[in-house]
């Protein structure tokens, strides 16, 4: 047995797969703040002076028993992943829900057949925000959010869930065109939002576990996408209005059992 | 009969009821290179300087033989009731669906007793822009919108409503607590949205025509609308999420005949 197979590391690399990173000093500041929140770690540069914000940080994380690591300015520049804005503070929240897609697939379909929701070039936070909290409050079973061509979990998108981003199930991939044919196999099938020859989304009774697959306003889902549906739902409009806002179709969609 | 009742009089106050003024340099430069808008009038001030942008509004104009009227900096501040932001320039809209609810009531219910929504302390445009957008979308009849408590139609609203504020039936009151009466009175029911002892709104089936009231995120209906309430419905939430977003909320009841 080596190493990266030991019960020990797996358990480790299950919980940190499991972490969300959030960087800035204010929404580190309210992230702090935020009692309901279990938050893993608190990481600062070597760099940052005293006073200020960064004292209330780590006046707050130490209130909270919260471990503080230090590190250069290059390592926490890694470990943001956005140097230009971490302003050398960041912070890792545990969120139970968070995992890469191919832990979830292990327990996937699950008995109730509950649809799955994906993004496809969703990249305003504002609108992604707005998705995770519906679907979170959905009887869905979550998103499948990719890191290729979507928005990346920020503290803008966390304000704009209300604080959801940590409570339901949010499975991410690379990308979606790899992962969904994963799901194919476990008997899943894509459909993509449509308004051109496209079944009612009432009218739509699927017979097999479903994920909904919905692009971006201006230019729908990719062709790599489309050619893996195997359903088209359209959601029927009235007074000529052409389309609905991403985050307005993605909560009719996930609360459609209801 | 004197000149307030003659048939011209009134085709006039008609005309006049159903247009939607806008005002801002840019936003009105927008809107009337927008070909599918049907614009009634422009006004511009005296003081406007030429060149610049309010030559090209003007040239539109002409292209579009839309007629121009001058006004001084007070009139047109009555025009735009926004002296601060008009910027000297302000359009009239025709918007055939916007309308003195009163208006509407003539006509209401309708024999498919479709449902109103009703705002009651919606401030945010962004929002605003949302709810119009889906409530035109779906099957319900319009949006009542009363103008104290809520934002105004502004350049930032038709944005986020997509042009869609145009083609909608949108009911303008003054106060939502004088007008919720009247419709009462035509055999309509009041509906507002409750997480406590609310049926699900999956369950619950009208016998009536119905107004919805959707309160704003923080505070809710009123205390005085509250009290007109004769049902009150749900979204149960998954995961322990407390509320949705007021414009997702819209959407749900909007498309939940469907």
């Amino acid at each position: 047995m080596n190493q990266t197979d030991s019960p020990e590391y797996l358990a480790r690399k299950s919980a940190y797969d499991r972490l969300i990173t959030v960087y800035g000093r204010k929404p580190v500041y309210e992230i702090l703040a935020d009692r309901s929140l279990e938050i893993f770690r608190l990481h600062l540069a070597d760099s940052n002076r005293g006073g200020g914000i960064v004292e209330q940080i780590k006046s707050l994380a130490a209130q909270r028993n919260i471990e503080i690591c230090y590190h250069s300015r290059e390592q926490l520049a890694r470990i943001s992943r956005n140097s230009k804005q971490d302003q050398g503070v960041a912070c890792d929240i545990h969120s139970a829900g968070y995992q890469p897609y191919k832990k979830a697939l292990e327990k996937l379909p699950s008995a109730d057949q509950r649809p799955l929701i994906a993004l496809d070039g969703i990249t305003n936070p504002q609108n992604l925000g707005m998705i995770i909290r519906s679907i979170t409050a959905s009887p869905a079973y979550g998103l499948l959010l990719p890191s290729k061509g979507c928005a990346d979990i920020s503290a803008l998108v966390i304000k704009a869930s209300a604080g959801t981003v940590f409570k339901g199930n949010i499975l991410r991939c690379e990308s979606l065109a790899k992962a969904l044919p994963a799901f194919i196999e476990k008997g899943f099938e894509v459909c993509t939002l449509s308004s051109h020859q496209a079944t009612p989304l009432a009218e739509f009774k699927p017979q097999a576990p479903i994920i909904y697959v919905l692009g971006n306003e201006t230019e729908g889902v990719s062709k790599e996408i489309a050619a893996l549906s195997k359903h088209r739902v359209g959601i029927p409009m009235a007074n000529g209005v052409e389309s609905l806002n991403v985050a307005i179709t993605a909560a009719l969609i996930a609360f459609s059992g209801l």
